[in-house]
């Protein structure tokens, strides 16, 4: 196997724990000596040893001299486990293969230097945008101190949300329903507008398919007027934070005593409101709706990735994307489709930010 | 080579004249006789003679005992040609592979039954699907007395046709403008309602690719507003027709004058006015705008397939698809996508309706 197949067995060891990490990003290792794989290793979740760590651990004395695969540049510092440097430096290996550098500013580029002042010889770049992308929500939340944003719409041909009355079950198809839990599953926390619990009751948890977390519920809801006995509330299944304005002592009471979580806001902005949820080791937020807060958050720009899922049907009449000032074609926000493809019988794209800071060049 | 093969040479002679042999077929023919292609032919225009003829003539006396590859059913009847049965008996071939039976009920088969009682070995269905899908317009045409209707949008991913103020320019990129003229260049007959001409005062012309033929330009035009000086009426670069309601004498004695036809309708219905265009000829219609009509079109369920350009912008306010009449989700207009690519930075997909009268069965 040559470097990049090594590197993709690593990402393919990340990946399993993808969602399940937070606050930390999603790592996998192999460790390589004389063209034999003699460690395998990922991060299981925070407070768990990292993916170098438990590689090196199953190599034991045979990581002496060898070549080490990580997707993402070794820690130099202490968190809840010491830095993963020492461990590769202490392990005699004799070469450690990155394919993505730590994004963070204040950490970037350490972890490299600190091996090769160990005499360690260090290669980058090797699936590099793989790599990127696997984490890029932790990127974003390290460089940007807000979660990665990732918008998730269903529409019919002509861009319909829901009909004139709200109904929006079911635009698309059963298996992009599945795979919409699927997004919960990688996603910290969902959230929707207080009009979208009033109109759907909705559970908003991660269902169908296997998982081992539930994403925090977070609706946005100025009044308060979550009803007390809906799904969010009562259900128990997992965390719920309502963001809300209008004091109401009583009200207020009741929830915190149902075990709902509060935030209280003088006035609902959204980019304090992500630095709160960041605050909160909340890294990857999912917004699922509805139209109003979608184009809320495309409208103020804090948005990362647009999940779209496009079912074959016309609906005419109907709510889709608004206010967001446009005036002219020419002003029109620009995407890059980053991918595309069938999903039963619907299409589903992923768009992002053509204007997105770029943290790679490429 | 095999069936398929000589056959996909067949289709591709065909293609090279779409959009020019109207109101034909687009037929295209191959006669191979012991493993030697003798002779190639395709129908150039009306009144030029038929593919078969074509190829027969080119292999002359190495006809008799050839196998022929036709695209679409031999037919038996006089029109400005004599039957192409006739010739293909005449000329002693052996085996006739037909790929499609022509569609029309009052033809179909009589070729194939011609040739077999005439002693000729008859294959059919090599290629069914792109034989049919060639001449999707024409069988329409000839099935459903009316245009094959193309329906073209551009949109941005949230659905949008235009700015609240109508402005629709440029919403798709380069690339797929200048596909749409290769859509123009297919079409018998471009049709677009009078506020488009009023808003962009259009040409409607094929431009920027080769051709041989400019489309028929229809606006639908209720109180016969279109300018007099209008490019539509002033270009003189191909046929205009005007339907209208409201009687206007002078003005239609000056459009008259200027060359422009004129069709009176009482009220403006859509199946009557496809009748009679499918009674001049006009085998083809390509649908362009604005919103209101394509979206009449929709309604009135009066279209064969939808070619939508998709740009990677978002618009939020806008003009999209309306007038449906639809009020649930589960009563949706059901599509089928049967085509999608990328064309520059755009999507490009080809749906038609769900419910559309399958001619054959597969």
């Amino acid at each position: 196997m040559n470097e990049a197949g090594y590197m993709s067995l690593a990402l393919s060891l990340a990946r399993r724990r993808k969602g399940l990490t937070h606050p930390n990003p999603t790592v996998g290792c192999v460790v390589v000596r004389e063209g034999e794989i003699v460690g395998l290793g990922y991060h299981e979740r925070a407070g768990y040893p990292h993916a170098e760590v438990v590689a090196l651990e199953q190599a034991g004395d045979r990581a002496e001299g060898a070549t080490v695969y990580v997707t993402l540049e070794p820690c130099t510092h202490f968190g809840r486990t010491p830095p993963c440097t020492d461990a590769l430096i202490r392990a005699k290996v004799k070469k450690v293969v990155v394919a993505v550098q730590d994004q963070n500013p204040m950490v970037r580029g350490k972890g490299i230097q600190k091996l090769q002042e160990a005499g360690i010889e260090v290669v980058t770049g090797v699936l590099e945008r793989e790599a990127y992308e696997l984490n890029e929500d932790f990127f974003t939340y390290v460089t940007k101190k807000r979660p990665y944003v990732t918008l998730k719409l269903a529409q019919t041909v002509d861009g319909k949300i829901a009909t004139l009355s709200g109904d929006s079950k079911w635009i698309s198809s059963p298996q992009s329903r599945r795979f919409a839990h699927r997004l919960r599953a990688e996603a910290t926390a969902v959230l929707v507008g207080i009009n979208t619990v009033l109109r759907d009751n909705p559970s908003l948890t991660v269902r169908h398919i296997p998982f081992e977390r539930q994403p925090t519920r977070v609706v946005i809801d100025p009044e308060l007027d979550i009803p007390i006995d809906s799904d969010l509330v009562r259900d128990g299944i997992a965390q719920t934070l309502v963001v809300f304005s209008q004091r109401k002592p009583s009200k207020e009471e009741g929830l915190l005593r149902l075990g709902v979580q509060l935030l209280h806001m003088e006035e609902i902005d959204l980019t304090e409101l992500l630095g709160e949820l960041a605050r909160r080791d909340i890294l990857h937020l999912l917004v699922e709706g509805g139209a109003y807060t979608v184009s809320t958050f495309i409208r103020e720009g804090l948005w990362d990735r647009l999940v779209l899922f496009q079912a074959p049907k016309l609906l005419g009449e109907g709510v889709s994307l608004s206010g967001l000032g446009i005036e002219r074609i020419s002003d029109c926000l620009n995407l890059k489709l980053r991918k595309g493809y069938r999903l039963g019988e619907d299409m589903v794209f992923e768009y992002v930010p053509v204007m997105e800071r770029r943290l790679l060049k490429w």
